[in-house]
């Protein structure tokens, strides 16, 4: 498939989805792009802008939504013409999926929905490459109904059905935890998709902190590298400029002045794996 | 809280929660819910009958979803005027909540989507008693926030907040299987809100078979004792007449001629454990 | 089979296994022993004392083992002698197996060591009845091959083959925790052997302390309270007069003032499951 | 710490514990052991050869054992002076310790018995370096009690305490599952010893196949290069020359003539994390 004017197939080098994980005005969302844009073009890697306009599943009703969808996709726009890079954000109902498309270059969906029938083809119908992400409670070899029920979609909707990304984002054990299986990277590149690992949220500790879900930051990287060394075709990292002062998720979130060095490094291992790419059946048909 | 006419209070008779999966015609809901409501009669207990009239997350796409919404809640306005058995559906979206609350008696929400935030204040804003499935990814104890969300939709709305039902249906555990954790059902209860148990979906293996869900059926009778021996406000059984032949969920549902036979040994052992609620502290403040 | 005289069939009233967790003085074992003896007589129940000499096993090298094997073995005589009641204990190594045989009533394996094959051979040989407790890393279905274990040795050794108990206390549940699937108690019972089910070990939490186990004895009765209703012969309940200053597992055991009263809630439980066991075939052919 | 006249600390390369499962026969372990001295020399890796004298835990007591201790020390002994390749074998009851630390240059202690406390403490009191299995059951965090116990056993010995390896294989997730969970290995780390991953055995069935334990051996090398990017000092695989006649653990064995161009691969993966230990904070401690 081709994402954001690249090519995505066996051997392609790694690209990075990555900002803050809401919208906490435009002011933040243009200085941590902009300093993305930087990092982007010193590592030459592809970068896409995430930023949520609104978080629909807080853990309590009472957190920080967002700036709502109107005024999201404005800053997400401005965004993109600023810096040049392309931007991705989620979708919450399949009512909004048409105006977002509008906006962004490549759509997501929430973990939690990725059961709904007709919110994946609504999102999978506006012909935009969609992000699905794996609930926590499902198998990796069960994202193939899901990618069934998008491929239909599209189709249907005449648009090419070979559109989109599988991401892991851990998967549920015991209580308040989350654990990132590797085995399903490759499980899930059986669909023929390619497959993004977030290491953002695989550190969520879900409902962690009571009102609130905790995380483990500190174990990004040490996650990050290993899906790279699985052989990824992408990586999603929130990363903030002062994680504690985040509106939302600031516990997993990468702090920003150590996002360049990480991606140096996460090229390096890519590098590495992709050079030999028969070693590993399992992979291979990506 | 009063549930379709009765006090729901510490110490208050186990009450059931009944029906096939889904609306597979009006003919076939009408003639099971009969034969629930003959049973209900003899076995002196209040039977909701449960059926959806969509199924919004089948595993595949292909697979049979219902009648739809309007002719669902035609359907289900007859069931309950021909038997006299109040009735219960799920909601799937914000904008269903409404409509569906002017005819059901009882609300239900899936449990995939027990964190989006807008969708559980619009359908506690109907002013409904809601029956809240505990997700497969949360721990009992954060149920709390989204009882708190409920509250405060029902509250703003000029209703009763305390309105709502929580309802255990199994937590992921590994791939394709769930676990009811019996201890789940004290700590729910700690809100203040009666406890279901939702021994139909509690054995339920989640894409377990490639592009359906499997299930225990075999089970089924278990878990609903150990639950009400724990001291249950009510149990949910999903029953066919041929489980075989069930457009949904047949591989958990319980077969109709046996559910009688369980209906009354559940209703002996909730009678032995409502006679001595004090043994028990954790339940004692439901 | 037969148990202390008692015989163990389907439909055979509940048991109970009983004790401090751990032989804390000859002064104390006695004395627990002796209102466990009471309850026993009063309330009509096969009562079988357990306590450990040693715990081989502890989180910490650094927390009390017990007595030792001399000194515990002549404690546990004295038991039976003074109290009437039949005491259990459980065996540590292969070597221990004969000596502990030549005193107690029935001998107990640890969880963690039900895969090795001469430990679990050595106990069977001794033609004592045994208590296997299922491991917490294995699957219910996976007791059946330690069962053929267990009864191959004793039938080498000239002994009757059905001795064995099978005791569920809980699996692993993410890090930590445990919990208790009571699908399991059914699925062991069709390996022919009585099932049990140790409510103290299944509310432990793993090294939940740091340097020893948690637990959340609040739970037990809840628990056992299930199992009870889903039909097994027996439970096993530790019990300590002030379980804040028990020398090994204190948080997940029983106060004894408690005891006596939790007996007679899961004695009318029992009654009422054993009334009809035909409702569930999964239970039948135990 | 020293293995096998090699310096272990932060920053050192790979090293490689591998071999047969089992040791089938003198001429079938000689043979591997071979083609594993070859590569270790062509590819510069320190590779200890591990085969196990006795299979103490199989899933059936029908299957095949092993040549038992005398036979098979004799082996692993000739292995060494053939092909110059150090040796480690798994020990099994504490009576075995001091034997086997005669023969081998490293011991190795089953997951199962990593809380078995008087068994650690005779394998740690030998002063030979032991690979430390963490158990299937147990936290990352919980191996700390576990170092804690053979540091005290080898200081009480008067051997050095910095003598042991912690070795992931996988930790239960649901029933016949194993996850491997990438930050358990920084957080063993955290204890100083270094980091060992297994592998094979991390993508075992435990009890999968009924009497025997199934595998997924095509996720070896997948996961092998995960743990390699997270930056551990060794890696633990099984390999066998025809995967499908081995004696054990067939089903996760690497077949042989994979063996080299893995080996190749982590080897590059290590150099690169190696390069740049500072971007961990969880690991620098190592």
């Amino acid at each position: 498939m081709q994402l954001c004017g690249h090519p995505l197939e066996p051997g392609s080098p790694l690209f990075v989805i990555a900002g803050p994980c809401v919208i906490e005005s435009e002011a933040h969302s243009l200085a941590v792009a902009e300093r993305l844009a930087e990092i982007a073009r010193r590592q030459d890697v592809l970068l896409i802008f995430k930023s949520s306009f609104d978080k629909a599943n807080r853990s309590s009703g009472a957190s920080y939504r967002g700036p709502g969808i109107d005024e999201g996709l404005r800053i997400l726009e401005k965004v993109r013409a600023e810096t040049g890079l392309p931007v991705l954000t989620d979708v919450h109902e399949a009512s909004q999926a048409a105006v977002v498309a509008q906006v962004v270059d490549v759509l997501q969906t929430p973990a939690f929905l990725a059961r709904q029938t007709d919110f994946i083809a609504a999102v999978a119908a506006t012909g935009k490459p969609v992000n699905i992400k794996k609930a926590q409670f499902m198998a990796p070899a069960d994202m193939a109904n899901v990618v069934a029920k998008a491929r239909d979609a599209a189709s249907a909707a005449g648009h090419d059905p070979d559109n989109f990304l599988l991401c892991e984002r851990g998967t549920s054990f015991g209580y308040n935890t989350l654990v990132s299986d590797m085995r399903g990277l490759a499980i899930m590149a059986r669909t023929g998709c390619p497959v993004v690992f977030d290491a953002t949220h695989s550190v969520q500790q879900p409902g962690g902190l009571g009102t609130s879900s905790g995380g483990q930051s500190e174990f990004v990287p040490l996650l990050a590298r290993a899906a790279v060394a699985v052989g990824v075709a992408g990586v999603f990292m929130e990363t903030h400029p002062d994680p504690a002062k985040a509106l939302s998720d600031g516990p997993n979130a990468l702090p920003l002045d150590r996002f360049e060095a990480l991606i140096a490094q996460l090229k390096a291992l890519d590098a590495v794996v992709k050079a030999a790419p028969g070693t590993d059946a399992e992979l291979s048909g990506r």
